[in-house]
């Protein structure tokens, strides 16, 4: 595979700002449909978030900056501080959320123009395009020729600006010839891996087979994969990460049978105010989403569900954490601090 | 809870013979619906048991026995013999169909008539009742007053002739004040966790709770767990024990966070003949069961799956063997030997 093939790795823009608008592929309606969502105010922009029309903590955090650009378009004073905190309400776990607002808030509280914010909207998109570039570079570089790779729910152009975190890697790894085949899970409830992670594999012709969840130890133990690679929601300081539900099983799994473990995510993902992952916010999702598969009712009247929508895999399981700023191997405080300071 | 209300816990009887037909609750259906199939020759059996109508290890072995029973009503010679070479053909991995086989094939191989073939299809399925009860009493001598329960896929009085094998061991628990909360497991690709077990669990009042399955590890991790007991399919002579998928990962997940595990099966589930989980065949099913839920595709068009449905928790995983002849603490091959001979 050569650099021209690779380059059809990156078609897909699931966030795109044109005329005074924020067009949003809805990401609950894929594979079967490829629709778009136009917000024109911040609060369609929160409700977007809320609702997974748009998904993956790097997109979020995009959509977010664009939000703000919405919202000052339209308000001042009390009503834009009102909208403004509707947006970072909107998820508790991702915070790339909360940082994107910072970044755009500290230019509010600046005086900046709605033109100014629109530029930092756009930079904060390009940065992240970029960022994801470099990452699938240092991240396929771990990677042994010819390695099997496993990865949970989606990281690719659909959760970010393009290209993917996780999946950049995947992406990269591929056109390098490092990676040879593919496993998705298809992470359950949402089934992000099945209907998402898949149609970008499948639309790039990368070698791939969905999994159950539960099947990946057993995938394991078979010798097919060597690496693990997730993405991330949230990184405390000493290198516990939150992610997905799900990834902290895969990474008890991936250190049984020596199969190594890769979190890959923006620094904007790295929360060095949050010391470990016990002081991470998990949330928890409406039992009805555990309930039913795509809208029908799949379990008997009276059931309860527990439905936590992500979890912490400790940094002690986790053989490298690849961000912009470089590659962390065997993450701890003082490996974190030496980077993110 | 007391010993009446322990009676309503085992009102379902999903295998029954009468009227010379072979009466099956349809398992795809649940619980949507609560539609009989009733089989009149064997190769209806065969197809029920492919298809999933009736499903779990102790429940096939004993719609085997009664498709013995009607293929000798009908056939003889060759005809018979081929007849019961389907039946025995329909599923590889639970070794409950190959031992009901072998002992009705037995009684023909002696010239029995089919009033004795009947009385014999009758004694598995009463035996295997009696024997569930017996287990249920023997596991929830295991468990803590108090404790929390952690099960997968579905094995109660669905997957058998009444009771269950690791849910009769939570019903009896239940019973006993041993068990105060149930977590079940959605069990992907079937989803007979979703499906059949909070079904049974909801009918009966029992405190329980539906989990994604991947998020199994972060609940252990919560402390709610104290045991994770599940069924069998096979159980090899080291204690190796061939399960629904996603088993395994449990067993390494449980013994990450201190929580025990426990496998109950009858004894009819060992073979004495496979030395290790090595050498026992794992079903693979189509890929489609993985591509779609509930009827619907869910996977782009083009997409691939690998769709194992069974995989071996080592017994070095494996806290305890609970069968009707005894409880096997730590299994080994000496430990094995002295209850199987």
């Amino acid at each position: 595979m050569n650099t021209s093939s690779l380059a059809s790795f990156d078609s897909i823009r699931a966030v795109q700002w044109r005329d005074h608008a924020l067009h949003l592929l809805d990401q609950r309606l894929l594979p079967q449909q490829e629709a778009w969502i136009a917000c024109t105010d911040a609060d369609q922009v929160t409700e977007a978030i809320r609702d997974l029309v748009v998904r993956g903590a790097p997109a979020i955090g995009i959509a977010a900056a664009w939000g703000v650009v919405l919202a000052a378009s339209q308000h001042q004073g009390e009503a834009l501080q009102q909208a403004l905190a509707r947006l970072r309400a909107a998820r508790p776990t991702a915070v790339n959320l909360m940082w994107a607002l910072d970044r755009m808030q500290a230019l509010i509280a600046g005086g900046a123009s709605v033109e100014a914010l629109t530029r930092e909207a756009q930079l904060i998109q390009d940065q992240d395009l970029a960022g994801n570039r470099h990452m699938g570079e240092l991240g396929a570089a771990l990677i042994e020729p010819g390695s099997g790779v496993m990865t949970h729910c989606n990281t690719g152009s659909l959760a970010t600006s393009g290209f993917g975190t996780a999946l950049g890697v995947v992406r990269a790894g591929v056109a390098a010839g490092r990676i040879s085949q593919v496993y998705a899970g298809e992470t359950r409830p949402w089934l992000q891996g099945a209907r998402l992670t898949m149609w970008e594999l499948v639309r790039d012709g990368i070698p791939a087979k969905l999994i159950a969840d539960s099947a990946a130890s057993h995938l394991m133990k078979s010798g097919a994969v060597q690496w693990v690679i997730v993405g991330a929601d949230r990184i405390a300081a000493n290198g516990d990460t939150a992610n997905k539900i799900g990834t902290y099983q895969l990474a008890i799994a991936a250190r049984h049978h020596g199969v190594k473990f890769m979190v890959v995510a923006p620094s904007s993902t790295v929360d060095m105010a949050t010391a470990s992952g016990d002081d991470i916010d998990i949330e928890l999702r409406d039992s009805a989403e555990l309930l039913g598969v795509s809208g029908k009712r799949t379990v008997i009247e009276g059931a309860e569900a527990w439905n936590p929508v992500f979890d912490v895999a400790p940094a002690s399981l986790i053989d490298a954490i690849v961000t912009e700023k470089g590659v962390i191997l065997n993450p701890s405080v003082e490996a974190m601090r030496k980077v993110f300071g």
